[in-house]
């Protein structure tokens, strides 16, 4: 069977990376795309890379125009997503691309993003303990922040193994450029961003700290704390997130290794690599794995944990297309690629 | 008076930064440039950037060719300093800008450098609360590591003023690939670092961990705890670290403020930016100026500090010159620059 | 059916991609793949994002390994296809991305390799009238150059129309530092090339030099004399090749889109665009896909002719491939994208 | 004597130039800093770099702001250059880095930049014969643009010694994205750039194309004909003009690097590298240095010369004090250096 899929807010990086992932779909057709500005301008103007689809029209992103699919990828701006759901009905898979309906603690919502609480769907990690449970058949999907997901892989087995104290994690991850969107703002511009590495939304600001710590708590009994500190790094695509926590107990590097060896045994696209490899971003670009690693620093007492994801890929458009594709019932791999294009 | 200066290591990255720096020193001539395997050849074929000193031929490192100046600047492997300091005798002022004589723990030297131990000379970091005492007048500097310099200028206040519990300090700092030095290996070419990021020596095994541990004891009585993970960044220059550590007590962002900017207050290459602000190294290239902000996360439970340096100015040639311009009697300031290249 | 393929010369950029593509290929089972000094090290540590073939172990390059394959690709240093290919036999279909078959010109080949002349093997252009004829269930395939494609590819109709003086043909074509292949050495690593561009190869120096006045000479009666100029540029992938020729008689920039238009109408890898955009090498990255732009500059006399690949696919692996494909019987485009990984 | 200098445009690309340079000149003193958008801010939020700047605020770009300095720096939009210069009277020196002054041509004036002709002033490009008798003691300058800069300095030995035919001459020059100025636009985000190459004002209608045309008209009785073909490169900034033309005559290497030789014996800012060396951009980052090759390509009758500034500081701000410093009756190097910034 196919499945007819659109895609509203087609122009933008979340939106193409989508498209050039269902464009390598077996089971999907590729039906409306939808944008905002640039309604009734070619794709191959917003974006030139998907030459498949160069000459389609971009459409409004109405009901009208998203009705008649099976799947609606959305790709908009936070707070816009529960409107078009729910024209849309209960029939059609939506899969949000947003962060609106990521959270389940309201207060959070509302501290983080200014704007009403409108629930939670079905979380599309489904490295997340239980989380492939809730997506099967699902006919809604949050899925997870690109952030959420490169910290949320690098220390899921340690807390959900009690390797660490979550109450002391600290996480630097170090994002392309393509994380910030297409929007033009005078500090993404290309003079300013190559050569310069600089943080930004330091100090426990940044939206997605409470996704991590949400994500982290439905593996562990413990309270959770998470220092969480972003960084703009000189390149278009990738995450690296350097994630640390004390070490309760007697962890050893083996120990570690082991824990994350068997929590990701069966993973299809998380990749414990081996001992003295370490991620690098360039090895995933426009694939939908996750590299991950981890060391016992035993002078310090702390546990290190690093992984690798394409941010566009395996967080956010990958991701999603995962999702479906457990929500659909299809081969959970469907579509989806662990080579990267390197160099 | 006019100083004359050789440098020893003339082609590589730091050699090539200190003569940037000394051609613009008022005070000093430029004497002998030496090297190993371009003996012989033109100073413009590895630097091209060194205009005026274009024509000058490389000679070979040896006693003789060093012999006959005021300072002379080592820029050389790691355990080849002590038999030419030694050769070259007490009255020149020999500034090293390996790490022979940078640490005081002889077991640290040996478990990282895993050569014999060297003692310890004025360590070139004149921020360091007794360090200006120590240089002035003396003729041996050991000039700091990179990562130490912009690791040491982000902890400093936090870890003297007891913000901070220093037994759980986590840094993370991104260098540019010059920090990696000049040779050619398979990792650094340019195909395999642009577009990624990376980390390397996690876990405790880089050579600058006990180097910042060292520079944090000597501002606190507390044990020192350090998790020191370096990233390699895709840009030639810079160092960002992302230092953090829990908080001691009642630390608002606005105590931390009034710390940092009362250390940091006579400061000529130190700055705190203003708040809202946050380090970038693109602004810092090619200038001896560090710039540090620093938050409290008080849902974390954190204290975030974070700096940016030029890993070859003040992170190695202007902080050695910085220390000479002590040693020698002069500013402080002389021929050194606080205005970057950008963008 | 599916075809057992090697490759030999897996460690390296050509290999690399070469595997990437055939990865994605459904007619094809990936066997043996051979190196040099890798030989019994893991490909993952080689190849970090190729995941699927990660605990390949690398075999040497031998006859004897490359024996019992259907198909053998060769990415090895100039020479020393000729002795492999007598080994392996007629009926192994052997596609040599090396230069060793590409110049029909004794004379050229030993003026620019230095090396005795091989002969000629068909030319895996399939773009240049003639090539798919011979390219048919041929046993054996040179892959053009990466410059030759992009050169020839934007020259092409302009010549083979009679639109430009043929001699006097000029090309500066940027390329990424991957086409200088993964060997490090000191001017290609990554502080050298980041926020750099230089030439290389100045002069008619070039070794594509004579393969791209070859590809030229199939389309014309005329003399062909071309003013080749390469130059790095900072980024890991694609070419840009911009060409410039006077104009002959009256050719309005209308004219010349036509006749590129009836040109490549049918061409699956070639897309001249429409009026008012030009070729980005981003937008082609880690696609089989040529896009083109000709302008007739009317005060200038002289037709400007843009085309862009990625160096690393349709200009050395996925063209292979697309070869590969043709000899076989296959359909064209078997295993190959348009569709380009950005940003 | 001191000179008191404004800089009306202090928050762009070009004025944040200037400043770094200003910052470096013993003669001068830093007068008033205007800007339109930004009036009231302080300069650290627009130009991090300049930390002695860093508190000083924006004034509003008045007649009134910037009467009673000596020397006033335009760094300004098109087409309001006369008014401001009309209203600081003729005392004042006034050095526009903006285009109004530079075309003697009032049809190409207007056909290019489409607004009223207002006439030439001298033109700042000290090495284009005659260029210092006119600029001595003028009050008024016209900055050459960046790309007819690195293309004069690399075309003027050959055209004026009449080594090629200048009718048929071909640039092809490489950019850093510095040059498309701060202004936020889509296709200069970071994400967009990082990695791609691409071309822009193909076939003649760039606007510094009759500017290069000028400057080569005045060292030959010949017609000139230029084609000009700008791209996009992935670096901040540098610019690396590619230029050729056929060879009139018997012109070898030899030859034309002796013309080149002597017609740049006594610029302090221009130089002829050594055989078999060629310009790279990185290089001359952040200094005012051109330097340039030439080789005669016998195969292709062209003789190829190519040249690398920093186009913010030969190609603008370097340039711009290159030619105060004529005017004021300063030596002509005060406060600029050709020592790069590298790597």
């Amino acid at each position: 069977m196919t499945y007819k899929v659109a895609v509203a807010g087609c122009t933008g990086y979340a939106g193409g990376e989508l498209l050039r992932i269902l464009l390598q779909h077996p089971e999907v057709e590729i039906g409306v795309l939808t944008g905002n500005s640039s309604v009734g301008e070619r794709l191959g103007d917003h974006q030139p890379h998907l030459a498949p689809l160069a000459d389609r029209i971009v459409a409004p992103t109405t009901a009208e125009e998203l009705a008649g699919h099976d799947v609606v990828f959305l790709a908009l701006p936070h707070g816009t997503s529960a409107a078009i759901a729910e024209q849309l009905g209960d029939d059609v898979l939506i899969v949000d691309a947003g962060a609106d309906f990521r959270l389940n603690d309201a207060a959070a919502w509302e501290q983080f993003y200014g704007s009403p609480y409108a629930g939670t769907w079905p979380y599309g990690l489904p490295e997340l303990p239980g989380a492939r449970d809730a997506l099967e058949g699902s006919k809604r999907i949050a899925v997870p922040g690109c952030y959420p997901t490169a910290s949320t892989l690098a220390l899921l087995p340690a807390v959900a193994g009690g390797l660490v104290d979550p109450t002391q994690i600290s996480i630097v991850a170090a994002s392309g450029t393509s994380g910030a969107g297409k929007a033009a703002k005078p500090h993404l511009i290309g003079s300013e961003v190559m050569g310069s590495m600089s943080p930004y939304g330091v100090g426990g600001g940044h939206r997605h700290t409470p996704e991590i710590t949400q994500n982290l708590l439905s593996v562990t009994e413990s309270e959770v704390s998470v220092s969480f500190t972003p960084l703009l790094a000189p390149m278009p695509r990738g995450i690296l997130a350097t994630c640390s926590a004390p070490i309760v107990g007697d962890v050893s590097t083996a120990i570690a290794r082991a824990t994350y060896e068997a929590f990701y045994a069966d993973e299809p696209f998380v990749d414990l690599l081996p001992e003295g490899s370490w991620p690098q971003t360039a090895a995933v670009v426009g694939s939908n794995r996750a590299t991950v690693q981890v060391v016992a620093d035993l002078a310090a007492r702390r546990l290190i944990a690093i992984s690798a994801i394409d941010n566009l890929t395996k967080g956010t458009a990958g991701g999603a297309v995962q999702s479906m594709n457990i929500a659909l019932g299809l081969d959970e791999s469907t579509g989806l690629s662990t080579t990267g294009v390197a160099p």
